[in-house]
């Protein structure tokens, strides 16, 4: 039976959802809501699904479930209103920037026995998933070093940055999942150096742009994160892990893989440019998999858990960095 | 206005197309026919578009266009039977095995002044866009020279090869199409070699599996293909364009772009392993081009004639091949 | 016992060899001889070795082998004189380009049981042994097809094109020893196609500078050379060998191997621009090669055999151009 | 004037710098000293300098240069003893494995105004040369954040970790001083995580085989470095700078660039499996420099300087592992 799915948000990841939902066999797209009307019937005239408020979609009982992608302040309340209204809920990240609320809306979770997925979209991405899958093989042996190199094109709108959380609950939290996804082992402590090199306005906000992290496991297992907010050459997202017996490295991704020589040398485009276009599959992926673990009445992966323990990296990474000491994870 | 176009052939490549019709904007498939009709059915099933007979759709005239996927003995007719009806008509290759129907072909078309495009679909993959648009740009300078690789990843049935009219009409003619895109000046004469190393039973069959060809323009550019109906990596489609200023080159495409380092070495998994998944983008991308020419009562490209000359020069190869000199595309 | 050798010629190609029996253990070089006394002396000046007349070296028992790096003309003279007075020869290829004065050169040679070698350096590069290894190693299965790029930085003058015996015996003569070197089988047949694209003094000199080649073994396997005159990126060598199980290819080398990336890409430096650098170790094991079989008198390989055979071939293709024909080796 | 430089050590990278002095014009090996006489006699035999003492070599006034090579411990006193002696000295790292003594040694070596120049050979790899040569050519403008992996192919004996100060002192010593010759500022702070992941016998001796670092300039610049004791594909350094205009590479280097393909996929050989043959172009280059600087009386450089830089920061590194905290650079 098709599984009714309602999106809440109707922005610029709403869309790519909307889109992925239609693309998805056996899910649907129920309603669409949003607090800009003309953004919800963008997406309700593409794919015929009703434009519909929110109360409306909690009152419907043919809906089964909610994608949120509306901004973040509203993330908790709205997972707890839906895990109530029983429906699955798949969220964004953050669920919050604060670790307090997020631990009191995924009480709420477990409370209602709610399922709740979140949007770390990466882990999706075929690459990683290929490096992923390599290590649960064997190739690597036992893991013992990863690398990360997370770079976004150009830095965001001081704006926007007021608003996010700054760097490392905005950004890096990206690689701290990724860490944990890879690492095969909870962090235990994260030391971490931050600047602003970027754009002079961030470091005035009281944000960093540039930052190197080290994350260590109880074991002594280590992975080390390169974070930039400006790489000329595009969105520069690149994995490595060394282990015992080898390791394995997902490259760079180009949207055309042409090379040009001449007598000044070989020349390659520039990376893609932007996250939708560079984990595009990784989108479509994700809520495929969404999709999948209703059809099948599995748990969906990654969880609140998942998205409460990135929080708190980056909360201590935010910690080592003012205190300029290795923060145990403990003591967030 | 909404395009309304017709699917004629359900099969394989069928239901590539009534996917990409799905997914462009400003056209909707109107009907889909197939002579078995489980297969209509299905694309029936799946888009919401009724299946019809070919009758049914000749005399629809709300159908503006017709994709033909049907086998190729039927094309010409078809061709000719919708040009004839006023539909703009897309045609898989070949038009024909004949050169001498396929010339009558045109010629109703002509007379008709109907709409015409050729499913070269390599012409619409971004990597090899590319290339010819760095030509274009002026990024190499004056084209002297073209390499084509272009492998299967294994042999076809024998009974396939039968019917297809050997492997220059069948496989070569796409890169024979591809050395027109990129030369940009026209075919003058062709040296073939040919073998069976491959299977035994394309030998017994009266075709080569493995064939090496050298195509040269009047003003004496070269262009190298080199087939084969084997490769063990997968499918090996590569291009190279040696100019007076530089050169440009498409590498081959994989789905995972891993590599995994060991005590034996750095390890890249194989390439695509079918030409459906290596040019997803390229059938999307000429279906929304005829869609667009359509649109905007421009003509659609690749045409009729290229189909042609693709096929006189596989003529060309073949005659070479078994007379062991240089043919002259003026002979055939 | 340390083997005495004596070099003839101290040009270009005469220094580099200097330099490689220098650095070769259980060899030493004895004297130089040269036309011009200053070439001699520099050579003298640099390894300590005395420089003398070609009769003196001659003359002299304790030399045992000499490396003969003089004009061509002079090649198939000297090695039947060095021969004769039981000396092992060493001689840069060509040995003649006249394929009847080379035949009755290795004439004398076999009376008189001597010992050639020809300067085939590239048969002694890392990376091509490496992908003739993978071969003997059962690596890629039976070789079916070989791809050969080799092209030139720029065109030489259209004097030296001139005295070359034209861009086959001169230049593709590397291409159709390492064919032979890959192929596992004799070539039966050639099939060539050439023009002057580069440098119309090239043309008018009634040469080529662009030129396509193919090569077909008695069993149909199948080498495709494309040669130019000119590569503004570089010196441009690579081999790629087509296997019932594989493929083994060895790519360009380059003098260094960084990579940059700004807004308009990635961008790598251009290959090495010159023979000599990039066959520097060539060179160098060639010389080892020829010091370890006189060291262990075994035959010094490649030999004059090789040195025709590629000859030849040179002639089927001019042939093959100029006849617009397949021309048998055995035609020749 | 040939310079005569004499060599302290004919171990294993004497054997290199007496190879290096032979290839460079302008200065001679004039003797060689060791502790075991057979290690300086094959020296001496191959080429062709006298096996002498310390004392013979200190008091021969026609050497005008001596390379240090003798065991760590005994490389503080024979600076001392030999920019006492008026001669100018080549000094394998580390002078010392003691800041302090390090100290006192460069004080005599400034109150004689002596020339000393340090093993840090890397900096004269061709390949890092161009990323450094690239940065000052502006091509990547500020410098913001550099990425340096290093890693052996195998762990060391415990003996000899013991001996050797430990893998900050020993083997990340030279990824600090290649951060120096690349991030443009000195380094101000340095944040360490380290454990023993490859073999527990380093971890009972007290030292780490697997650490991560980032070093902090004052002005926020970066640099990470990661370093294993063991990567089984060989010989990994890897480079990496990131700038305001781009980025600048350097990737691993291998000694056969040939690629297999075959079901599995696309395989190429290991990197280089020790550092002698890795770096055997910087090897002969420093040597280069260090005669170059002689022969034109200008100061060598990497100097003792240098050296004492890239030990306080291994101090502080290591301080910073066991106080799980920022150390600057001025605690030490």
């Amino acid at each position: 039976m098709t599984i009714q799915i309602a999106l809440l948000g109707a922005g610029r990841i709403g869309k790519v959802h909307a889109r992925a939902i239609a693309a998805t066999p056996g899910v649907a797209l129920a309603a669409v809501a949003d607090a800009m009307p003309e953004a919800a019937e963008a997406i309700s005239a593409a794919y015929g699904a009703p434009a519909l408020s929110i109360d409306q979609i909690e009152a419907d009982d043919s809906i089964a479930a909610v994608i949120i992608c509306t901004p973040t302040p509203t993330h908790a309340d709205l997972i707890e209103r839906f895990v109530k209204a029983k429906k699955a809920v798949f969220c964004e990240k953050p669920i919050d920037l604060s670790v307090e609320r997020v631990r009191a809306c995924l009480d709420v979770v477990r409370a209602e026995n709610g399922t709740l997925m979140l949007g770390f979209n990466r882990r999706f991405d075929p690459h990683f998933r290929a490096v992923r899958k390599a290590i649960d093989d064997g190739a690597i042996g036992d893991v013992e070093m990863v690398q990360i190199v997370s770079r976004d094109p150009a830095p965001p709108p001081p704006a926007y940055v007021m608003a996010s959380g700054g760097i490392f609950r905005d950004m890096t939290i990206h690689d701290f999942d990724m860490a944990r996804f890879l690492l095969g082992e909870e962090i235990d402590s994260v030391m971490a150096s931050a600047s602003s090199l970027v754009d002079p306005e961030i470091g005035k906000a009281g944000d960093y742009d540039s930052a190197s992290i080290i994350l260590t496991t109880a074991s002594g297992r280590q992975c080390s994160i390169s974070n930039s907010r400006r790489a000329t050459f595009g969105y520069d997202q690149r994995i490595e892990v060394l282990g015992s017996l080898g390791s394995v490295a997902a490259e760079n991704q180009r949207p055309v893989s042409i090379e040009i020589a001449n007598a000044k040398g070989f020349q390659r485009p520039p990376l893609y440019d932007f996250f939708m276009t560079r984990y595009v599959e990784a989108y479509a992926a994700e809520i495929a998999a969404f999709a999948a673990a209703l059809q099948d009445g599995v748990p969906a992966s990654p969880g609140g858990d998942d998205g409460l323990k990135a929080l708190v990296i980056a909360e201590a990474a935010l910690k080592s960095v003012r205190e300029g000491r290795r923060v145990a994870i403990s003591e967030i």
